[in-house]
């Protein structure tokens, strides 16, 4: 596969890849002067570009094609998750971005520990950008600054999207997906949503997802779920 | 939660943690003589206990009663994945101890470079015991040793079981997952599996999963897979 590059800015005839990526570029990949890349600019558009610049910092490439791919054709997913600690959040993010989840939304609730600063959800985007390098995948994943339960709750519902919440349970209390709307996952702590949130969410028509075998983690419920929403959602 | 701790040996009328376990009770949860305590063999027999006797590195606790957990019922799930990278592997086997994955081959591919050491495979097994403790489940996820692809299919086919590859493709290829029999689901490595594989796995009938947007990293597409696999094996 050609290597991979993100650039913001697509629209010239060159593009001038950031600090980051020109790093990657010249320090891990080694390329230089005449080496063929595809670059993506995060919203949709791609390009097929040659490297015909590079200094020790930054590497310029002269643009030769450029195409626009669309979104994929299904409703939109976005998870509201709490937020695992350390690493974890990382790994979920990346994975996230692997499987096409649209948006994640950092979740507070009534159990939550963790509150992921203004700084490291800028870090995640890093992590987003590295995914997508290496998934193909063309369209960011935002990553929303840190949401309160209920704001969360109403702001679902007033957009009209599906709420699903993932919550443990007998196998028969599962409810169905629904392929053709949009899908907001809603991911509990590590202690689980207090019965107060499980009250919250029906009063909103969540649909209950329950994994048959045991308590996941967070990050593990994150991706399963939306494998599983996702799926469905391609119908 | 009551804390849960992993003992091979739950026969008798005490059991001794080993020193892993001793030192989570003892250092990590500061656990003391009184404290009550949920023991699983790994096979299916679960305790309540009480610590009854306590030193620097070892708990002996009474048991008080004993029951014995069946399996899912369910056809069994084998995961045979290309080995990921560094921490990447220890995730995988993590979130597949979690999902309820049965049995986890290291996979031998034409294009894998990875293979763990028999050490490695010891210290794996204490992953899946710690997932174990945190998930509720009580039959130990099975790691074996490396095994040749060829070896694999052959091996699959003579037991019976009905393999999965995950491989890219257009969504029209994708095939059934037939809910009522034992599942082997292959995962090949960052490269992909070759063409030749492809045509050697479809000669023992492997029926083909994709995932419709983008590339899955090796840890990413065992989880996504087996979750969607198990989900249909639960009928």
């Amino acid at each position: 596969m050609t290597a991979r590059f993100y650039c913001a800015d697509l629209s010239g005839a060159d593009a001038v890849l950031n600090e980051t990526e020109s790093h990657h570029a010249l320090h891990v990949l080694r390329m230089r002067e005449g080496d063929e890349a595809e670059l993506f600019d995060g919203g949709g558009i791609t390009a097929e570009a040659v490297i015909e610049q590079t200094d020790r910092r930054c590497v310029r490439l002269r643009i030769r094609s450029r195409r626009t791919v669309p979104l994929p054709q299904r409703p939109s997913l976005t998870v509201a998750a709490a937020v695992p600690r350390g690493d974890r959040l990382r790994s979920m993010i990346e994975k996230l971005t692997e499987l096409g989840v649209d948006r994640v939304i950092p979740l507070r609730t009534q159990r939550s520990v963790a509150d992921p600063r203004p700084g490291r959800i800028d870090r995640l985007q890093a992590t987003v950008i590295s995914a997508m390098k290496q998934s193909g995948r063309n369209h960011l994943l935002k990553v929303e600054e840190a949401m309160e339960f209920s704001v969360v709750l109403r702001n679902a519902a007033g957009s009209g999207q599906v709420l699903y919440m993932a919550h443990p349970g007998r196998a028969a209390e599962q409810q169905p997906v629904i392929p053709e709307r949009d899908a907001l996952l809603l991911i509990g702590p590590e202690g689980g949503f207090t019965s107060e949130e499980v009250l919250q969410a029906a009063d909103y028509g969540a649909h209950r997802l329950i994994w048959p075998e045991g308590i996941l983690r967070i990050e593990t419920a994150a991706v399963v779920f939306s494998a599983l929403l996702l799926s469905r959602l391609h119908g």
